[in-house]
């Protein structure tokens, strides 16, 4: 049994897609506590669900872990439920949304297709299954069925997996992706703190930043407080990845930057 | 005793309107479970919330229905506790939100005015019922207060109730109204899958769309995934509404229509 | 123990900020019920922040009240907690955003700076306090931990405050400041009904409102259902607040102001 799912989606909160689903999942498991993580996801974005699932996995409590950013929905994309080496459960569809989350912990433990209809909402609509088929299975899952009752296994090594983009690193620029883009403008990167080592980029080092030809410089800092309002700042943020954001204001305005932009971080000496 | 609270509204989560409602009734009832089907409705939209309301009720856990878009707050409009024929509570203005819903199991068991003042936050306010008068009087029936407590008793054909835009279908062309764009801009017509039975149009048809004299081509189909990405479709979407989407777009934006537009379907032969 | 934690910020609910906050709270205090009183405060909003805290706090259930919007997040601002003469405790950041509900009961009772690593989350991010000081904080307190266990004691006169706009009242003319604009575009101003008595408006009197050089007739009135469509009135909002409204209508957009913004209102003879 477990106490808690875990819930993240591209649904927004604009219709009832949410609610049906927490609907759905408390007839079956009604004592079950759910904890949405968001539902503000852009539509269709895979990359950052999975980004954000794995981020916050260590801060939720263990249990059944449900996302659903699911552009092929009614295709033949498989419907899957996984365990991860800590026992924790992990549902949403087969398209790379899941793995990075569940091998937090290693190897995962198993891997399941879903395909049992005692475990879904008959008939199963071809456009929302997150409704039918995935909020059915976290809250049995809760409940306490076996995984296998779910349906047939799969080899972990055929689920589909994602491409992160890999910055390219070097001591004179840094090539860079942008990741996210938060509601505060905070421009999430595909770069750690020690990607900036080559460059000796360190707080209180300025940095030139590359858009589309345009150029801006920046800070490395510590925290948002430590430039004036309004500059631009390169920090570690709360996931401890390397972010661009300004001192009281937004960065991604500033920059006209989205997830999936490129970047180039030279350090000025 | 009612385990939940199902609550519908279009008060928004930009402000404290939501969680000062469930506020008010965790005060009354501490143990309840609310149910958040969705807050997100456009301000005033009373026939898309009957829908909705409608739409996820076999979808959620039977209890006490609370809904609220009342843009006659404050008028003569009377406020409202219904009793389905399955013992279910629906709580809200008597605009005709509520009634499409609670007569799903057939008649109505009871109706009822609130007026107990004893079951309501005293001074009520002129603007805000929500808070002062529907979140109490749902608190108390999950409490387990008996309707007739609440107010006198009303008859039921007196409620007020919403004129459904109904279609004008032939074996050439179909008249239909948009019901409802949800957040993907997917387009819900106020069409069921017998309405295209003597156009003909099944999975595979081209259908003509006009729209302010715009046409546009469409392809009937089983799921999103049964078109190139870009076409239009036309679908049964997961509440049984025929439906126009844009495999991995957004439909209403292409068409720019919204609720309450008209719309022309002429199967292609 | 506390039954109930109350959870307000300017987080938005597009990122996984709210979610994860409740993740850290549930993994400290399983059984602790979380409101969400709202998410949707403008970015850095502490005023009104602090307004809709003491505003809602006669509504929801006691217990901790968690109010994170947090520019200075950081900075050498204090993070805070409070016991108000009531029992209630406080938790957020040292800008004035808790004192106005935490002294609604009268004096402070206690204020204690969060300074034990025993109750936060190492190590703790410069950027993200709301997960990893203030969260645990407030669920260390639903857990029944003495308050002074999370850190030294502040002299609660020492706190800081925040100064908010006051009226310039007259017979003739009334000097008003926008404090809040809803998700209708109801406008909230710095006016109570007495504030309205020495020019003599009371409901049915016409007013003129003046902003930005424009004028708008308005009517006083007592609900949105007493004036036609379409109509500005000027009534008392459900928190007592004198607001600006239409019938109907959005009354932010008409007059395009937001808050912060100043406004004459004069009694028309």
């Amino acid at each position: 049994m477990s106490r808690f799912i875990t819930f993240l989606t591209d649904f927004g909160l604009q219709d009832d897609f949410v609610g049906v689903c927490h609907g759905v999942m408390k007839r079956i498991a009604p004592d079950v506590q759910i904890v949405d993580l968001t539902h503000g996801l852009d539509a269709g974005a895979v990359l950052q669900g999975a980004l954000v699932l794995a981020n916050t996995l260590p801060y939720v409590p263990a249990g059944v872990h449900l996302a659903v950013v699911d552009p092929g929905v009614g295709s033949v994309r498989r419907p899957l439920a996984l365990q991860d080496a800590d026992g924790r459960f992990f549902v949403g569809p087969d398209n790379g949304l899941l793995v990075p989350a569940a091998e937090l912990a290693g190897q995962l433990a198993a891997a399941h297709e879903l395909a049992n209809p005692a475990y879904a909402l008959e008939p199963v609509s071809r456009t929302f299954h997150g409704r039918d088929l995935f909020s059915p299975a976290a809250a049995h899952l809760a409940n306490g069925i076996e995984l296998a009752e779910l349906g047939p296994p799969i080899d972990p090594g055929a689920l589909v997996r994602l491409d992160l983009p890999k910055p390219s690193v070097g001591a004179d620029r840094i090539h860079a992706t942008v990741l996210y883009v938060d509601r505060f403008g905070n421009v999430a990167l595909n770069l750690a703190r020690e990607h900036l080592e080559p460059a000796q980029i360190v707080p209180g080092t300025t940095v030139e930043l590359e858009l589309r030809g345009d150029r801006y410089h920046a800070v490395a800092a510590r925290a948002f407080a430590d430039a004036r309002s309004g500059d631009l700042i390169l920090y570690e943020d709360s996931y401890r990845s390397v972010a661009v954001a300004v001192s009281n204001g937004d960065a991604a305005q500033l920059l006209r930057v989205r997830a999936g932009d490129d970047l180039l971080v030279r350090p000025v000496r």
